[in-house]
């Protein structure tokens, strides 16, 4: 059976290293003490490997059932959840107000890496729910607050976002779902909705819907959807736990992976639902939601990398097999470990220098929506903005990779699901399609994030990473030409290729879109290059400091060089790819396929 | 449900407009006119797309049964394989004097990229016992000539190879499996075997094992290896049954994918078995049958990428969501079809580029094995021994990736398993491990296969690309520019890279072993860049004689194109990263991980 071990250290290394976060001027930042964060990640990581994990595979093998109207989670879940619970996981990062602790969004992040790591398809329960209640914190009437946050901060309740039908995802559009008025304030909510992740469960008492549909007599399209709070069961003024509602668990979905997750046709007959936020503008509420689910998925394509990585070393290290063309490694024994082989060794350090250039490029991007959110800062939000997709997408696509040649290292064990590496590459597949398969996330980026704001964004992330070359080159030649430079050459790429949109983009869209996805990809790769620059930056600093740690110093570096050296150049693919033009691409009728 | 489609005419193509099979002078390829191939062609297309792809879906839900020591295959299995045997399938290149038709290879590879496209695990049963019967025509003496080939050219029989034990797999040397001479000429066989595909099942009346074994006494490691015929029940001198032999099934494998084939840990208890060519020689047997497994396993990388795609473009065609872009194409529908979407194109197009391409390269490397094998030809021998991990390893990776990227058009769908294209991802994941995982195809490629005999057949094979630009280019500036421009680019990129580990391997092979994955890669996308090159100047020879199909020619250039512009200049990318050396791929102590 596969391990676990939350990266901690790493994660302090970019916190207080990379990202300092204490010299920062978010409020509560301050806080974020190395001694301190040290105690949350550790006992995060404790439930992570002790709890978590073990029902990793559990949760796999058993999937959810559906008996009688009631569906039950694998065996162990639940106690798990109250552990969860009773632990206050739910809320870290939720206001004080309605029971959560407040901690910023970057150590929710940090956890979250963990938690998905340890175990995906159990912490969808407990992501999903945050999720919705981020939507009623920042849409819900007071009311509504009062009543459902409580609940949902502490897991009490849990929640799930409904937007998909049989015959519509990315284009919402064309929902079906409607919403009747009653005249007293609620809707009586009709429809299927279908991918409903812990949609049903025995887990908690209560599960608050979140229901995209269209009030009859609206608008057209997208801009007639509306959302609505639908609980399963009805609650009373007191907040005590009134009647049944009206909707019901079609079927659970028979999956790839994530199988201790509960995926369900959703049947609303009628039910009970209360709009939040303002009639047809459902999507600008249900966004909310999906730009942090997107973040939160991003993660996942991380977590699951890092966890399929550590078996990956820990097989590569106890393997026998053939020995080092170099000179033997291990005398005494009938074979080397595979370790020592060089095409081991690549498919390991690709994961590796993936992983925690991954790690800093998402508590980055949540020290941003922290930036935004705590210190109200508009060009923090705005870059994020522009990051999220490549955050959802690129580590999402890179991450699963990464699962399979984790699962590659195995040989033919990586095949037989005893082993548990398959299960990785299973449950990372679902993170390159939910919250927007990747390649809308590709069109978000081009067709709209480049442009937003009259390019500011993205103008200003270029600045960024130029000044930031700037300032650091010049002192230490070895690291100008590991990082700096093979920065500076992908950055170039970058712009390179944004300059190949604007001027054949006009002319016709589809030069810009048939390279969205190469776009996405060759823009990630920058910011895990900026990032490696960064920590090798720390690191060096570090180093000179004459701390005791030189040896996770050193490792940082050689990691961040392969990266460099290995892994960013793929930018000067993506931008020949893209600047190959629409022709080929567009060239067939449909009838030619 | 998917459908698959039998690409009968393409086969056509590449068999009669690019391969000009007819005027090659290799023994037996005279009587393959078209209207003969075509026949054949149609027939086991029907019998693929009629009969065994609708047990796709159900091997893989069933899956195998081991009750009470009989192992059962999925409902109608044996009632198709019934079917395969009375059309003579299995037999169609086997000689005629053991009961086969005789047919080129080139042909049964054609047949065999149907089949598996239609149900891979389904075809492996026969797969196998065709690798195992070449070993046995290869190297047995007459009389087990005689005894097993007859009934294993028509599946009477069935055939399993079993090299891996639980400790061992890629490394046979540390094989533990005895065979202890019985002084009569019989051995007795005792150790245990796992990962045996089509290790027991209910299809056969005898499975004929092949397995490797150490004689007491012999040489250590491999050099100490033999191969043994074992066969389930044992046959008498007038090839009737006899007893049961001591080998049986300690279980059935819980695998990722291909669950209609049961994959069998085997336990020989002391059980009968007959040597197989020379003592202590069998790994040189062994290799007749893993060099056509490989091949064969290379074409299951494309079937299974051909399959998800055709389906992938019946979803793109069928599935309305959005807008075109540039101006509305369903205007009486709610949206426009998903294939209208540039991401979507991009996607299908790397895919059909992709199996197009492989098809050609497949069939074209069997062509070489029957020039060597019916021809004699010693050149093309070890032009496709040096092009066999290339075969393998490339175009199963690349198999894979196009599996998950049909998946991916079907957005949420495509993670549910009852739309079918999960099974495509979870049955092409094996045949990058099976056969020698990829990495090993690698190091077969760089660590042996280029410095063979001299380095002479890398040099025929460089000579071979330069000729054909030579010979193609300046009459048609825009097939130049192209095609063989892409061509000779990516060419030198690969020349490039040998050049690197010409200077560099020597003083350490490490530079040139962290290399060879994606030298592998390279030298896949240069041949397959080559067969564009020659399909395209084949498709424009036909457009120029002005006959019925322009359209499939046009389409073929144009497909073409995509892939010279979009996906040959990943050879870039990969020299560069070879260039890298192994500093950063070998800078790491084992601890550091």
């Amino acid at each position: 059976m596969p391990s676990y071990t939350a990266p901690t250290k790493d994660m302090q290394f970019i916190l207080h290293d990379v990202l300092a976060v204490t010299k920062s001027d978010i409020p509560g930042y301050q806080d974020l003490e190395a001694d301190f964060t040290n105690a949350i990640l550790e006992e995060a990581g404790k439930i992570s490997s002790g709890v978590l994990h073990p029902l990793n595979m559990v949760g796999d093998t058993e999937g959810c059932r559906h008996e009688n109207g009631v569906v039950y989670t694998p065996t162990g879940f639940k106690a798990a959840f109250e552990q969860v619970k009773a632990g206050g996981w739910p809320g870290l990062d939720m206001p004080e107000e309605f029971g959560g602790q407040n901690m910023p969004y970057v150590i929710g992040t940090a956890v979250g890496e963990m938690f998905s790591a340890a175990n995906q398809a159990f912490t969808m329960y407990q992501g999903l729910t945050h999720g919705a209640a981020s939507a009623i914190l920042a849409h819900g009437s007071d009311a509504q607050k009062a009543t459902y946050l409580p609940k949902m901060v502490s897991c009490e309740w849990t929640g799930t976002m409904n937007l998909t039908e049989p015959h519509c995802g990315t284009d919402l559009g064309l929902m079906r779902t409607k919403a009747e008025p009653q005249g007293d304030g609620s809707y009586r909510v009709t429809g299927q909705k279908i991918f409903i992740s812990a949609g049903d469960h025995d887990m908690a008492e209560n599960i608050i819907h979140l229901v995209l549909a269209k009030i009859p007599g609206g608008p057209d399209g997208i801009k007639g959807v509306s959302l609505f709070i639908v609980p399963k069961v009805q609650v009373n003024e007191d907040g005590s736990l009134g009647e049944r509602n009206a909707v019901s668990v079609g079927k659970i979905e028979e999956k790839m992976g994530i199988h201790g997750n509960s995926t369900c046709v959703m049947n609303y007959d009628g039910a009970v639902g209360y709009l939040l936020g303002q009639e047809h503008k459902g999507m600008r509420a249900m966004f909310t939601m999906m730009n942090e689910a997107r973040i939160g998925v991003g993660m996942q394509g991380l977590a699951q990398a890092e966890a399929a990585y550590q078996n990956a070393v820990i097989y590569a290290k106890d393997r026998l097999q053939g020995r080092d063309v170099t000179g033997v490694k291990n005398p005494d024994g009938p074979a080397d470990p595979l370790i020592v082989h060089p095409d081991i060794r690549r498919s390991l350090m690709d994961q590796k220098s993936f992983a925690e250039g991954a790690r800093a490029f998402i508590l980055w991007g949540a020290m941003l929506i922290d930036q935004a959110h705590r210190g109200g800062d508009a060009a923090a939000d705005g870059l994020v903005s522009l990051m999220t997709p490549v955050i959802k997408g690129f580590l999402t696509d890179q991450g699963y990779d990464m699962t399979v040649q984790a699962q590659q290292v195995y040989g033919g064990h990586g095949y037989i699901e005893e082993w548990g590496m398959s299960q990785y590459t299973r449950d990372a597949r679902i993170a390159m399609i939910y919250e927007g398969a990747n390649g809308v996330q590709a069109l978000d980026l081009v067709g709209r994030k480049l442009a937003q704001d009259g390019g500011k964004h993205v103008m200003a992330f270029f600045d960024m990473v130029k000044s930031f070359c700037k300032d650091n080159s010049g002192s230490d030649a070895e690291y100008d030409r590991d990082f700096i430079e093979p920065l500076k050459n992908a950055s170039k790429d970058l712009q390179a290729a944004g300059m190949y949109f604007m001027q054949n983009g006009m002319k016709n869209p589809n030069n810009a879109l048939s390279g969205s996805y190469d776009f996405m990809h060759m823009f990630g790769h920058v910011c895990l290059g900026l990032m490696w620059a960064r920590m090798a930056k720390a690191a060096n600093a570090a180093l000179a400091d004459g701390g005791a740690d030189a040896a996770f110093y050193e490792t940082k570096l050689m990691t961040g060089r392969y990266y460099m050296a290995r892994r960013l150049p793929a930018t000067a693919l993506h931008l020949s790819r893209i600047e190959s033009g629409a022709d080929t691409v567009m060239g067939l009728d449909a009838a030619q396929f």
